[in-house]
């Protein structure tokens, strides 16, 4: 039998892992780290320095594997996503065998926490024989959000709706609430709102060295963050970004 | 000048604790640890068995103060809030000056994540001159539920949201979304909703030695949900609780 730990790491802040994490990683058998290649390079290494860093089991064995890219000659884009996934399962799948066979424990080292906007527990539901999946919960980039801005997340007993980019420009402000987060947003989809009456709280690398912020009213905020956002991505190369939309009064 | 630090500490589990968390707590010259007295004495003695456990620097003072009690007499509900936070930010105030005077590190351990539901960001605003504020992330309740049940919060991009027990009974599922997360809810408020095409995750006592969980469809997991949050409640004489309501098809 195989025991798979999914194990939340943080938002790329070290410090973010949790003693139930470090505990996790000692635990393991062998260790999973999925390199991308080139441009999210940072991530890898992240995780390996991680890993250096709290990993004092010398039984625990560290093994990195190339992630599968994903194909672009598949037209739909589900189909596209589920062939990656199947990929990327076969490839844990022949890992643990070259390393462990049928028994022992694999930990994988998830960004944030594995729930939220994350592949990772659905890739795990792909492995036959199935495993015994345990998660270890993670800060989140929503609470490294809040907590690069002291606030809080909801107004007082008020609801929150987690979105994304694309649900924002299709959709507009979500209904039923006058808090939002948007994630996955390669586009500032903020751009796409009226932006009378919404205040915005922005953070790039949030929680990391890198971290940058910005704050206040849509309509003065928003073209601070298109600027500083474009000029942080030249600078890394790349950048993960999130935010919180609020609305202040009446649009 | 007072250094206010708010550390998430998670959902009752002391391994949820992060690095961070604790550099923090042994950074303080003064930790302040509420006691509410009598039913929720738990949560005290758990504030004061984790700082036991990791803080280590013998500079640190730990002062446990009795919050106020709401004044019953005041019958508006927002009024008597804000009267008790008003009285807890002079008691901080006191305790501060009387251990510190007007310059130093202070530390509040905050159950969960200091954004999500919780009043000491707004109580901390109350303070004059007013500190400088910083907010150190924590692992959710929310997390500890997903990670319960080893379940993504999110089906794949879509949106989430987090609401009270009270919304959900005024307002019934909320729109714009298959997913809601219901916290603050002691009155089991699915109960207000037409079960059919709902799912449910619970757990209560999310992360803790305690925990239980159950899920199902609401139709058959809702009753056992009633009965075992009733039992859990009667031995322990008091809960926490936590759920997740997916539309499974169109109710
Ligand atoms: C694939 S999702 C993974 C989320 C992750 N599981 C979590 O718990 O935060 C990636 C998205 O998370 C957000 N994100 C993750 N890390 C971030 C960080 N350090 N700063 C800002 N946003 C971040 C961005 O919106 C990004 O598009
Ligand atoms: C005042 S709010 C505080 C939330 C906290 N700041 C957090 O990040 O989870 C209290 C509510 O959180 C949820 N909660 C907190 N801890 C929990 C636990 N261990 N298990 C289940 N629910 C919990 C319950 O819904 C409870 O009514």
């Amino acid at each position: 039998m195989i025991d798979l730990s999914l194990i939340g790491i943080g938002t790329g802040n070290p410090d973010h892992l949790t003693r139930q994490a470090i505990r996790a990683l000692n635990a393991a058998d062998l260790i999973l780290i999925p390199h991308k290649g080139d441009g999210k390079a940072d991530l890898a290494d992240l995780r390996r320095s991680i890993v250096a860093e709290v990993v004092t089991n010398p039984a625990t064995r560290i093994v990195t594997f190339d992630l599968p890219v994903r194909d672009a000659a598949t037209a739909d884009y589900r189909r596209r996503v589920e062939d990656w996934h199947d990929a990327i399962a076969a490839l844990w799948a022949s890992e643990i065998a070259a390393h462990l066979g049928a028994t022992g424990r694999v930990a994988l080292l998830v960004w944030g926490d594995p729930s939220l906007y994350d592949s990772t527990l659905r890739i795990a539901a792909r492995l036959r024989p199935a495993p015994q999946v345990t998660v270890v919960p993670g800060i989140t980039s929503i609470q490294a959000l809040t907590a690069a801005h002291a606030i809080p997340l909801n107004e007082i007993n008020g609801p929150v709706m987690i979105t994304t980019g694309r649900r924002l420009r299709d959709d507009g402000f979500p209904p039923g609430t006058d808090t939002c987060v948007v994630m996955l947003d390669g586009e500032c989809s903020f751009q796409s709102l009226p932006p009378d009456g919404l205040e915005i709280w922005w953070a790039g690398f949030a929680g990391m060295p890198e971290q940058i912020t910005e704050r206040g009213p849509l309509a003065e905020a928003g073209p601070r963050i298109l600027e500083r956002r474009a000029a942080a991505r030249a600078e890394h190369g790349w950048i993960m970004d999130i935010y919180l939309l609020r609305r202040t009064a009446q649009a």
